[in-house]
């Protein structure tokens, strides 16, 4: 039976199937081999992720729990924005937010212990564009996110995938070894352009085939044609 | 618990998710609601398909049986394959097609009582690009699929669906309506262009509704952020 991959997240999750989304790439690639089941929650925070993961993980399972293979977990964007800006109620503090990735990760291994969590970190924010792109009724001319501190939550995260000894995709760096990235990578400053979402879906591949989750190692689901004729 | 769609059918269907494809469009519309399901098959006609649909549908199924909501059968571009041309191993003969149609039907009726099934009909074709991407290794010049040989396939299919008192989306009908849909909707003269993609998907969105599954009647996943705050 083919594998489960889960796509758990915030609203860069949850708009993974728009066109050339990193998401909808990824049920491409693995049209024949694997599900991708998305489960992204815009504006979620890793706070609103601990209240809604244990319900939303044991509905994927059914009696197939051992079929979920992986299980990307990005979360963070929301997470740093900034305490005292626009977006200040989202805000969750760096601690807390490895606190909650912790219980993210027990959750998901308590259903599906054989499961693999990939971590992905916040993506980097352009903080021009996001001054930018503030609303009319925001004249405070600063931005609600900062790069500086989505490095810091991507450090955070990294820490905790050690911890839990499991892959990272550390994409708040990633993402800014491409050329021009405030431009070609990301589409507000934050969420990604189709250059973005195809460096993440090239990354969540490479890990799912470091872990043994590839075109080259999961079977067909049925024959080719030819094998009618 | 949120209903699944499954996508069932030929090259059509199993390239879907590809960029802008009208599988990776349902699966973006429905994101918070429902899960779409690719069960695509490359060269795959009603006869190969009938082999295999019965695995098929009950790997999908486990214990969540009830929460298929609609399936959608796409197949006859390869039925309709001329006999006599280069595809002609693939050729289905229309009374066999209708046959073959009727046992897809029976069988998902089967393990899922309550499942809406929705049949598309082949797609239109263009001769002359067909014609015109012969490999060059075929120098008959004559096209291994005709417009009008999908069209009797397409009515075939509407008497099915008549017959099952199922929906049908006539695609062959809808995407010759579309202004120089040749070109417009179609990439090769037989699989779609972003354009013909957005057809579909927007007649799949249609008939989804009329059996009361759209965004305005299945409820969200999980809370709105607002609703933590």
């Amino acid at each position: 039976m083919r594998p489960k991959l889960v796509l758990f997240g915030d609203s860069i999750t949850e708009g993974s199937f728009d066109e050339g989304g990193w998401g909808a790439s990824l049920a491409n690639h693995f049209t024949r081999r694997a599900d991708v089941i998305l489960r992204g929650y815009d504006g979620y925070t890793t706070r609103f992720a601990i209240k809604i993961i244990k319900k939303t993980m044991e509905e994927i399972g059914g009696d197939e729990k051992s079929l979920v293979a992986a299980v990307t977990v990005f979360f963070g964007a929301n997470d740093a924005a900034l305490p005292d800006r626009r977006y200040g109620f989202l805000h969750v503090p760096v601690a807390e937010y490895q606190q909650n990735l912790k219980s993210i990760y027990a959750c998901i291994k308590k259903i599906w212990p054989s499961t693999i969590v990939i971590f992905i970190t916040p993506p980097p924010v352009d903080d021009e564009a996001r001054v930018r792109l503030l609303p009319e009724d925001d004249t405070s001319g600063l931005p609600e996110r900062k790069n500086e501190v989505a490095g810091e939550f991507a450090k955070a995260c990294i820490a905790v995938a050690k911890d839990c000894s499991s892959p990272v995709i550390d994409i708040w760096s990633k993402m800014q070894q491409v050329p021009d990235w405030e431009k070609s990578a990301l589409s507000d400053g934050l969420h990604f352009a189709a250059l973005g979402n195809k460096v993440l879906f090239e990354e969540v591949l490479q890990e799912l085939k470091v872990v043994g989750l590839s075109n080259e190692t999961l079977p067909a689901d049925a024959p080719p044609v030819e094998s009618f004729l």
